[in-house]
């Protein structure tokens, strides 16, 4: 597709690429805007491109490319160019363009905004990271208390082609305090002499401009919500959050945990536009953290080194007791992590989850226990230590699976997120516990044979 | 709140519960009604509440209720009333239901449903599960190719407070052929003659009943979409698939992505509904795999024995090199495994991806082989240890990394869900390589001081 579109641009045929343009989709669109520039680093095309698009298209388009393409883009636009495309810019795709734009940028694009919005950014961007308030937009339909519903659409005719969704219309009192939703749905079925008061839904869900976009996102799933109204101390509505941008939160939240659960700092970029460097640094501290703590298991083994002499053979087993108690341990805090996210555990529950890992590890355990204590047979003939080994199994299995429950749960209780008490740490911490559970019954049950 | 309804259905107090029940959202109530069950285990006082809730509420709450509470209550209604409940049920929150179900329900759900439901139901149970069919609705507006605005309006009027949403509807030709579909928004912003083949946007996103619902909910997200149409093999529309459901796909996926993530088959319950046996039955497999895989680095360590009789200090690196090489490798898979999920990652950028790898794998190796030397060297005063645990670091590092970028994108190329190919499995491989890497570089710089 951009060769073709190459093409076409180089031979001038800009007509034959218009109509390519319009019968492609807003997203595509801006994806192949991308690929134009990536070709070739070369910002030609991808501008003769841009301003190909239908002037109503230009927006939307511009507010699906990524932060670098619309820096590009917007250092090479005219004055005027740059006034049109903001015009018909949501304001919410603004505002998050702005956050990621260098200075420069940003003074060019708010002098190019119109005066109104030009406030209303500078409002909305106040609002901290992981607010309500930073993924609001002001284009909702709001209608007054008394409104009829002919009324309604006349407003909707009138403001709505700006407005992101118009499907749920918010109606406030004099004082402009949210007391209820309507849809338009609601509306259509109704005569055009109702008034909207005696239609409308009176206990919205809604969120303060200051409450945590994860919990918003969730509400959104939970009660399966388009829109939800953000309101302010006094709860007069000052935006909307739309269902794109909560599932676009989810997915972000659900890219951070996967992050954490592996001991790394959240990347903000995706990982093709993440430089090594950057990259490194996000991995490192846990990296050398957990490096540090292993040392305490390498000086368990540093305290036994007269029963390893002794008995060399122990030394073979270790490995796998410490991948199986850390792959248990794994298990148990993925799907504890996992639960307390999606609120599907809650800290109550907290010893109904450890009587259940426990009678899973006593199974696991059993199981794993068995298995290798008849290969130790089979394969060395001793039954001390396969005694050892699988008596040490079962430990470490119940071990890991119990600090697995247990720490996610005393994190969210701390107010910690529990995607930090991942695999990592619990790896580290069985692999102390197993060592030192294997050695000590070592030491009891073959007592004989080490010196 | 349980309590409180309780104590007032106990009073006989029903008018009391029936204004509570009337102020509360749908999922809110069919949250209290299972908490109603669980706090007795009886199903009378549940049972009261549900019949106390008006007519056109109790379908909503009872598509929000879980398998077994829906059994119950399904056991419990007379047939007349549950007629009256099935009437009202959205036809993909009833397939979804029966697809719970056991026999006799399923028997008596589809004795109680219209014969045009009942037709309905059987074909949509045959999609398969993972299908689009599978989780799409059949209650949308569909418009024949030549109807006006006015007469829109008035069909969704007519059928509207049927279907699941109104906002897009779906124009087909003569044969039910999908050629657009126009949104009510553009249809309130023009008069009322204009015909909707003149307003719709003539290329809609649309799937087959038979692509994976995976896909179809990042196109969701992609798109922005709030509902996406299903066509047959000759293109004729026969249901569309909403964004709650698509949200709810994209969870599970996720879901799915950590439990495989750390070696675990995905469960279908949540977490505290799962029984012990079943979770144990889940892990072990994989525990079972791992810990035979680990026996090789057991068996490594065995070949060395000598060597370790030799320099015993050698054993208490050997965690730290495990656990480090297992951080490091679990990291990169994650990375990868998540952009090749989200599509931001491709196998076309095999080779960017791992060069990425590779230089983040030298500074991070770097980093830690720098203070692991310095850390030996204070505490033992051997340099020649302290050489051949660095080296046999920075080399784990490059090999856990690599592999951790490698194998997912290897498991996407044969057609295997990434995801395999994680923590668990990367940890055990590099286990046996940093023991193999660590023994051979102390044996060929040592030798003198290994016998």
């Amino acid at each position: 597709m951009p060769e073709k579109i190459l093409e076409l641009l180089d031979e001038k045929k800009y007509l034959a690429v218009k109509e390519i343009a319009e019968e492609m989709n807003t997203v595509d669109l801006a994806e192949l805007i991308e690929e134009l520039y990536e070709e070739n680093e070369d910002r030609t095309a991808m501008m003769k491109l841009f301003r190909l698009l239908p002037k109503e298209a230009a927006a939307d388009v511009f507010s699906y490319l990524d932060a670098d393409t619309q820096q590009l883009i917007i250092e090479t636009l005219t004055d005027y160019e740059l006034r049109h495309v903001l015009e018909d810019l949501y304001l919410d795709d603004c505002v998050d363009m702005i956050e990621e734009m260098p200075a420069n940028v940003v003074k060019r694009v708010l002098k190019n905004s119109s005066p109104e919005n030009r406030q209303l950014i500078n409002q909305y961007l106040k609002y901290p990271e992981d607010s309500a308030g930073s993924i609001m937009t002001n284009e909702y339909v709001g209608l007054k208390s008394g409104t009829s519903v002919k009324s309604a659409f006349d407003i909707i005719r009138r403001d709505g082609v700006d407005k992101e969704t118009i499907y749920t219309c918010y109606v406030t009192d004099a004082s402009r305090r949210l007391i209820g939703y309507v849809t338009v749905r609601e509306m259509l079925l109704s005569p055009l002499e109702t008034i909207v008061d005696d239609i409308m839904e009176t206990h919205p869900i809604y969120a303060h401009t200051l409450d945590d976009k994860e919990e918003i996102a969730k509400d959104f799933s939970k009660y399966d919500m388009l829109s939800m109204p953000v309101v302010d101390n006094e709860n007069r509505i000052v935006g909307i959050i739309t269902i794109d941008d909560a599932v676009d939160v989810m997915q972000d939240e659900n890219t951070e945990d996967f992050e954490k659960m592996a001991g790394m700092a959240p990347s903000e970029e995706t990982y093709l536009k993440t430089p090594p460097f950057k990259l490194a640094k996000n991995r490192i501290i846990w990296l050398l953290v957990l490096m540090l703590s292993a040392m305490v298991t390498g000086g368990l083994l540093e305290h036994y080194e007269a029963a390893i002499a002794g008995l060399p053979l122990l030394v073979s087993f270790i490995p796998m007791l410490m991948d199986t108690g850390g792959n248990c341990g794994a298990q148990a805090s993925t799907m504890i992590i996992r639960g307390l996210a999606l609120d599907e555990i809650e800290l109550k529950d907290f010893f109904r989850v450890w009587w259940k890992e426990i009678r899973v590890a006593l199974i696991c355990g059993a199981a794993l226990s068995a298995v290798n204590f008849i290969r130790i047979i089979i394969q060395y003939g001793d039954i001390g230590v396969a005694a050892v080994v699988s008596l040490t199994l079962i430990i470490t299995v119940c071990v890991a699976k119990s600090l697995g429950c247990i720490l996610p749960i005393i994190a969210k209780r701390m107010k910690l997120d529990p995607a930090i008490m991942a695999s990592p740490i619990i790896t580290t911490l069985t692999d102390a516990c197993s060592v030192f559970v294997y050695f000590t019954i070592a030491m009891a049950m073959l007592r004989g044979r080490l010196i």
